[in-house]
Protein backbone atom coordinates (compact mmCIF):
# COMPACT_ATOMS: atom_id res chain seq x y z
CA UNK A 1 0.00 0.00 0.00
CA UNK A 2 1.12 3.47 -0.68
CA UNK A 3 2.06 6.23 1.63
CA UNK A 4 -1.33 8.40 0.37
CA UNK A 5 -3.52 5.39 1.33
CA UNK A 6 -1.72 4.71 4.66
CA UNK A 7 -2.14 7.84 5.75
CA UNK A 8 -5.89 8.06 5.18
CA UNK A 9 -6.14 4.62 6.95
CA UNK A 10 -4.58 5.84 9.92
CA UNK A 11 -6.49 9.07 10.15
CA UNK A 12 -9.57 7.40 10.06
CA UNK A 13 -8.83 4.94 12.44
CA UNK A 14 -7.75 7.60 14.43
CA UNK A 15 -11.17 9.20 14.30
CA UNK A 16 -13.16 6.24 14.80
CA UNK A 17 -11.11 5.65 17.56
CA UNK A 18 -11.89 8.79 19.05
CA UNK A 19 -15.85 8.16 19.12
CA UNK A 20 -15.33 4.63 20.76
CA UNK A 21 -13.60 6.64 23.54
CA UNK A 22 -16.65 8.87 23.66
CA UNK A 23 -19.08 6.05 23.89
CA UNK A 24 -17.10 4.05 25.83
CA UNK A 25 -16.62 7.35 28.08
CA UNK A 26 -13.04 6.85 28.35
CA UNK A 27 -11.68 10.27 29.56
CA UNK A 28 -8.50 9.46 30.15
CA UNK A 29 -8.22 7.63 26.48
CA UNK A 30 -10.63 10.65 25.18
CA UNK A 31 -7.58 12.92 26.46
CA UNK A 32 -4.62 11.18 24.49
CA UNK A 33 -6.40 11.81 21.83
CA UNK A 34 -5.94 15.42 21.87
CA UNK A 35 -2.60 17.23 20.68
CA UNK A 36 -0.42 18.92 23.40
CA UNK A 37 3.00 21.44 21.93
CA UNK A 38 4.98 19.26 22.94
CA UNK A 39 3.59 16.33 20.74
CA UNK A 40 5.00 18.78 18.22
CA UNK A 41 8.00 19.23 19.93
CA UNK A 42 7.34 22.65 20.77
CA UNK A 43 8.82 23.79 24.39
CA UNK A 44 5.70 24.49 26.21
CA UNK A 45 7.09 26.68 28.99
CA UNK A 46 8.44 29.26 26.29
CA UNK A 47 5.74 31.35 24.96
CA UNK A 48 4.98 30.64 20.69
CA UNK A 49 3.31 33.68 19.53
CA UNK A 50 2.19 31.16 16.54
CA UNK A 51 0.28 29.22 19.41
CA UNK A 52 1.35 25.68 17.82
CA UNK A 53 -0.80 23.26 18.43
CA UNK A 54 -3.08 25.04 20.88
CA UNK A 55 -6.44 22.69 20.54
CA UNK A 56 -9.56 23.88 20.31
CA UNK A 57 -13.44 22.47 20.20
CA UNK A 58 -17.07 23.65 19.36
CA UNK A 59 -19.78 21.19 20.50
CA UNK A 60 -22.94 21.57 19.08
CA UNK A 61 -24.65 24.61 19.39
CA UNK A 62 -21.49 25.80 22.27
CA UNK A 63 -19.31 28.75 21.74
CA UNK A 64 -15.53 28.06 20.89
CA UNK A 65 -13.65 26.39 23.66
CA UNK A 66 -9.45 26.91 23.28
CA UNK A 67 -6.42 24.85 25.24
CA UNK A 68 -6.73 21.44 26.64
CA UNK A 69 -7.86 23.00 30.26
CA UNK A 70 -10.99 24.48 28.50
CA UNK A 71 -11.63 21.33 25.83
CA UNK A 72 -11.00 18.33 28.63
CA UNK A 73 -13.09 20.61 31.07
CA UNK A 74 -16.12 20.12 28.48
CA UNK A 75 -15.47 16.43 28.15
CA UNK A 76 -15.67 15.53 31.76
CA UNK A 77 -18.55 18.02 32.01
CA UNK A 78 -20.42 16.25 28.97
CA UNK A 79 -19.49 12.32 30.26
CA UNK A 80 -20.85 13.60 33.76
CA UNK A 81 -24.30 14.13 32.18
CA UNK A 82 -24.64 11.63 29.62
CA UNK A 83 -25.63 7.76 30.31
CA UNK A 84 -25.29 6.37 27.01
CA UNK A 85 -23.88 7.67 23.82
CA UNK A 86 -23.49 6.10 20.86
CA UNK A 87 -22.12 7.57 17.23
CA UNK A 88 -22.87 6.09 14.16
CA UNK A 89 -20.56 7.48 11.81
CA UNK A 90 -21.71 8.09 7.93
CA UNK A 91 -20.53 10.07 4.89
CA UNK A 92 -16.64 10.15 6.59
CA UNK A 93 -13.99 12.13 4.13
CA UNK A 94 -10.33 12.37 4.59
CA UNK A 95 -8.35 15.11 3.23
CA UNK A 96 -4.50 14.86 4.11
CA UNK A 97 -2.04 17.24 3.33
CA UNK A 98 1.98 17.12 4.56
CA UNK A 99 1.09 16.33 8.32
CA UNK A 100 -2.49 17.77 8.37
CA UNK A 101 -5.44 15.91 8.56
CA UNK A 102 -9.08 17.06 7.57
CA UNK A 103 -12.05 14.29 8.31
CA UNK A 104 -15.57 15.75 7.70
CA UNK A 105 -18.37 13.25 9.16
CA UNK A 106 -21.59 13.13 9.67
CA UNK A 107 -22.59 11.96 13.79
CA UNK A 108 -25.54 10.14 14.15
CA UNK A 109 -25.74 10.64 17.81
CA UNK A 110 -28.01 8.35 20.13
CA UNK A 111 -27.78 9.69 24.06
CA UNK A 112 -29.29 9.66 26.96
CA UNK A 113 -28.69 11.24 30.61
CA UNK A 114 -29.20 10.00 33.99
CA UNK A 115 -32.38 8.88 34.90
CA UNK A 116 -34.68 11.79 36.41
CA UNK A 117 -35.13 10.11 39.96
CA UNK A 118 -31.64 8.97 40.34
CA UNK A 119 -32.93 5.21 39.53
CA UNK A 120 -31.35 2.39 37.63
CA UNK A 121 -33.06 3.40 33.94
CA UNK A 122 -31.65 5.79 31.46
CA UNK A 123 -33.29 8.94 30.71
CA UNK A 124 -35.11 9.95 27.55
CA UNK A 125 -32.67 8.63 24.38
CA UNK A 126 -32.79 11.46 22.09
CA UNK A 127 -31.00 11.27 18.29
CA UNK A 128 -29.20 14.32 17.05
CA UNK A 129 -28.08 14.61 13.72
CA UNK A 130 -24.62 16.64 13.68
CA UNK A 131 -21.57 16.93 11.55
CA UNK A 132 -18.22 17.72 12.39
CA UNK A 133 -14.63 18.63 10.88
CA UNK A 134 -12.21 17.12 12.79
CA UNK A 135 -8.18 18.31 12.53
CA UNK A 136 -5.47 15.75 12.84
CA UNK A 137 -2.14 16.23 13.37
CA UNK A 138 0.52 13.85 12.77
CA UNK A 139 2.93 13.30 16.02
CA UNK A 140 5.32 10.47 16.43
CA UNK A 141 2.39 9.20 18.77
CA UNK A 142 0.24 9.32 15.98
CA UNK A 143 -2.57 11.37 14.67
CA UNK A 144 -4.00 13.64 17.34
CA UNK A 145 -6.96 16.02 17.76
CA UNK A 146 -5.92 20.02 16.77
CA UNK A 147 -9.55 21.02 16.41
CA UNK A 148 -12.99 19.54 16.95
CA UNK A 149 -15.63 21.57 15.30
CA UNK A 150 -19.47 20.07 15.48
CA UNK A 151 -22.67 21.31 14.78
CA UNK A 152 -26.89 20.57 14.48
CA UNK A 153 -27.76 19.96 10.75
CA UNK A 154 -31.19 22.37 11.16
CA UNK A 155 -32.13 21.98 7.42
CA UNK A 156 -33.85 19.05 5.13
CA UNK A 157 -30.47 18.08 2.98
CA UNK A 158 -32.43 16.53 0.12
CA UNK A 159 -34.36 18.45 -1.78
CA UNK A 160 -36.43 17.68 -5.26
CA UNK A 161 -34.72 20.47 -7.22
CA UNK A 162 -31.26 20.77 -4.93
CA UNK A 163 -31.74 24.57 -4.88
CA UNK A 164 -33.06 25.66 -1.29
CA UNK A 165 -30.94 27.09 0.84
CA UNK A 166 -30.77 25.64 4.22
CA UNK A 167 -32.01 28.70 6.99
CA UNK B 1 9.72 40.80 13.73
CA UNK B 2 10.29 36.77 13.81
CA UNK B 3 8.57 34.22 11.79
CA UNK B 4 5.93 32.76 14.16
CA UNK B 5 4.63 36.39 14.62
CA UNK B 6 4.61 36.75 10.85
CA UNK B 7 2.94 34.15 10.38
CA UNK B 8 0.07 34.77 12.63
CA UNK B 9 -0.28 38.34 11.20
CA UNK B 10 -0.56 36.90 7.56
CA UNK B 11 -2.59 34.50 8.53
CA UNK B 12 -5.30 36.75 10.67
CA UNK B 13 -5.16 38.97 7.72
CA UNK B 14 -6.10 36.43 5.02
CA UNK B 15 -9.35 35.33 7.47
CA UNK B 16 -9.98 38.87 7.49
CA UNK B 17 -9.99 39.36 3.84
CA UNK B 18 -11.79 36.82 3.36
CA UNK B 19 -15.18 37.90 5.27
CA UNK B 20 -14.46 41.55 3.42
CA UNK B 21 -15.08 39.55 0.36
CA UNK B 22 -18.19 38.17 1.31
CA UNK B 23 -19.12 41.36 2.62
CA UNK B 24 -18.63 42.88 -0.99
CA UNK B 25 -20.46 40.39 -2.35
CA UNK B 26 -17.21 39.54 -4.55
CA UNK B 27 -17.47 36.01 -6.04
CA UNK B 28 -14.35 35.68 -7.78
CA UNK B 29 -12.17 36.83 -4.75
CA UNK B 30 -14.21 34.35 -2.37
CA UNK B 31 -13.27 31.55 -5.05
CA UNK B 32 -9.53 32.84 -5.30
CA UNK B 33 -9.16 31.65 -0.92
CA UNK B 34 -10.73 28.32 -1.67
CA UNK B 35 -7.47 26.38 -1.81
CA UNK B 36 -7.06 24.35 -5.19
CA UNK B 37 -5.12 20.84 -5.17
CA UNK B 38 -2.56 22.92 -7.74
CA UNK B 39 -1.94 25.34 -4.69
CA UNK B 40 -0.43 22.35 -3.37
CA UNK B 41 1.64 21.16 -6.41
CA UNK B 42 -0.88 18.05 -6.62
CA UNK B 43 -1.64 17.24 -10.19
CA UNK B 44 -5.39 17.44 -10.26
CA UNK B 45 -5.14 15.06 -13.48
CA UNK B 46 -4.16 12.09 -11.21
CA UNK B 47 -6.63 10.32 -8.63
CA UNK B 48 -4.75 11.32 -5.33
CA UNK B 49 -5.76 9.02 -2.70
CA UNK B 50 -5.53 11.39 0.36
CA UNK B 51 -7.29 13.98 -1.50
CA UNK B 52 -4.78 16.58 -0.41
CA UNK B 53 -6.16 19.62 -0.35
CA UNK B 54 -9.87 19.01 -1.06
CA UNK B 55 -11.80 21.42 0.61
CA UNK B 56 -14.84 21.27 3.17
CA UNK B 57 -17.36 23.74 4.07
CA UNK B 58 -20.48 23.93 6.73
CA UNK B 59 -22.42 27.05 6.80
CA UNK B 60 -24.41 27.16 10.35
CA UNK B 61 -27.89 24.53 10.30
CA UNK B 62 -26.18 23.04 6.72
CA UNK B 63 -24.33 19.52 5.99
CA UNK B 64 -21.14 19.51 5.09
CA UNK B 65 -20.28 20.02 1.45
CA UNK B 66 -17.39 19.01 0.15
CA UNK B 67 -15.06 19.46 -3.11
CA UNK B 68 -14.65 23.27 -4.43
CA UNK B 69 -17.67 22.60 -6.70
CA UNK B 70 -20.04 21.89 -4.16
CA UNK B 71 -18.28 25.08 -2.20
CA UNK B 72 -18.47 27.48 -4.78
CA UNK B 73 -22.20 26.77 -5.24
CA UNK B 74 -23.02 27.44 -1.97
CA UNK B 75 -21.16 30.76 -2.07
CA UNK B 76 -23.01 31.71 -5.09
CA UNK B 77 -26.69 30.80 -3.65
CA UNK B 78 -25.95 32.70 -0.24
CA UNK B 79 -25.03 35.69 -2.23
CA UNK B 80 -28.02 35.53 -4.53
CA UNK B 81 -30.17 35.35 -1.68
CA UNK B 82 -28.23 38.83 0.27
CA UNK B 83 -28.67 41.94 -0.39
CA UNK B 84 -26.35 43.18 2.53
CA UNK B 85 -23.92 41.25 5.15
CA UNK B 86 -21.66 42.32 7.78
CA UNK B 87 -19.67 40.78 9.85
CA UNK B 88 -18.02 41.76 13.27
CA UNK B 89 -15.75 39.62 13.99
CA UNK B 90 -14.09 38.81 17.73
CA UNK B 91 -12.13 36.19 19.83
CA UNK B 92 -10.08 35.84 16.97
CA UNK B 93 -7.54 32.92 17.72
CA UNK B 94 -4.61 31.73 15.61
CA UNK B 95 -3.17 28.70 15.27
CA UNK B 96 -0.15 28.14 13.44
CA UNK B 97 1.57 24.43 12.97
CA UNK B 98 3.87 24.03 10.32
CA UNK B 99 2.10 25.04 6.88
CA UNK B 100 -0.99 24.97 8.74
CA UNK B 101 -3.50 27.66 10.35
CA UNK B 102 -6.30 27.49 12.53
CA UNK B 103 -8.33 30.60 13.09
CA UNK B 104 -11.61 30.49 15.87
CA UNK B 105 -13.42 33.46 15.81
CA UNK B 106 -16.99 34.49 16.46
CA UNK B 107 -18.52 35.61 13.42
CA UNK B 108 -21.38 38.36 14.68
CA UNK B 109 -23.46 38.47 11.52
CA UNK B 110 -25.76 41.25 10.36
CA UNK B 111 -27.82 40.48 6.74
CA UNK B 112 -30.62 41.35 5.11
CA UNK B 113 -31.80 39.43 2.18
CA UNK B 114 -34.10 41.22 -0.60
CA UNK B 115 -36.84 43.28 -0.21
CA UNK B 116 -39.82 40.78 -0.30
CA UNK B 117 -41.89 43.12 -3.01
CA UNK B 118 -38.54 43.35 -4.93
CA UNK B 119 -38.15 46.59 -4.41
CA UNK B 120 -35.44 49.21 -3.35
CA UNK B 121 -35.24 48.65 -0.04
CA UNK B 122 -33.81 46.19 1.94
CA UNK B 123 -35.35 42.85 3.34
CA UNK B 124 -35.56 42.50 7.46
CA UNK B 125 -32.18 43.00 8.95
CA UNK B 126 -31.53 39.75 11.10
CA UNK B 127 -28.55 39.32 13.52
CA UNK B 128 -26.68 35.79 13.95
CA UNK B 129 -24.49 34.62 16.51
CA UNK B 130 -22.22 32.39 14.82
CA UNK B 131 -18.50 30.72 15.47
CA UNK B 132 -15.99 29.16 12.87
CA UNK B 133 -13.17 27.61 12.92
CA UNK B 134 -11.03 27.92 9.85
CA UNK B 135 -8.44 25.95 8.39
CA UNK B 136 -5.60 27.73 6.44
CA UNK B 137 -3.04 26.06 4.47
CA UNK B 138 0.55 28.03 3.36
CA UNK B 139 0.73 28.34 -0.47
CA UNK B 140 3.07 29.85 -2.71
CA UNK B 141 -0.08 32.46 -3.57
CA UNK B 142 -0.50 32.92 0.43
CA UNK B 143 -2.65 31.39 3.18
CA UNK B 144 -5.67 29.49 1.07
CA UNK B 145 -9.08 28.00 2.54
CA UNK B 146 -8.81 24.25 2.90
CA UNK B 147 -12.29 24.26 5.33
CA UNK B 148 -14.18 26.35 7.14
CA UNK B 149 -17.05 25.51 9.85
CA UNK B 150 -19.67 27.73 11.38
CA UNK B 151 -22.23 26.98 13.36
CA UNK B 152 -25.20 28.60 15.27
CA UNK B 153 -24.54 29.63 19.51
CA UNK B 154 -27.69 28.17 20.67
CA UNK B 155 -26.53 28.88 24.29
CA UNK B 156 -25.68 31.45 26.99
CA UNK B 157 -21.81 31.64 26.78
CA UNK B 158 -21.61 33.23 29.75
CA UNK B 159 -22.89 31.67 33.39
CA UNK B 160 -22.38 32.68 36.63
CA UNK B 161 -21.07 29.79 38.04
CA UNK B 162 -19.44 28.40 34.91
CA UNK B 163 -20.86 25.26 35.24
CA UNK B 164 -24.06 25.42 32.59
CA UNK B 165 -23.35 23.03 29.58
CA UNK B 166 -25.30 24.16 26.78
CA UNK B 167 -28.21 21.74 25.57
Amino acid sequence: MNAPHLDVEQVEAANTAFYEALEEGDFEKVSEFWLTPSDLGVDESYHDPADAGVVSCVHPGWPVLTGRGEVLRSYALIMANTDYIQFFLTDVHVSVTGDTALVTCTENILSGGPAPDGGEELGPLVGQLVVATNTFRRTPAGWKLWSHHASPVLAETEDEDGEDTPP
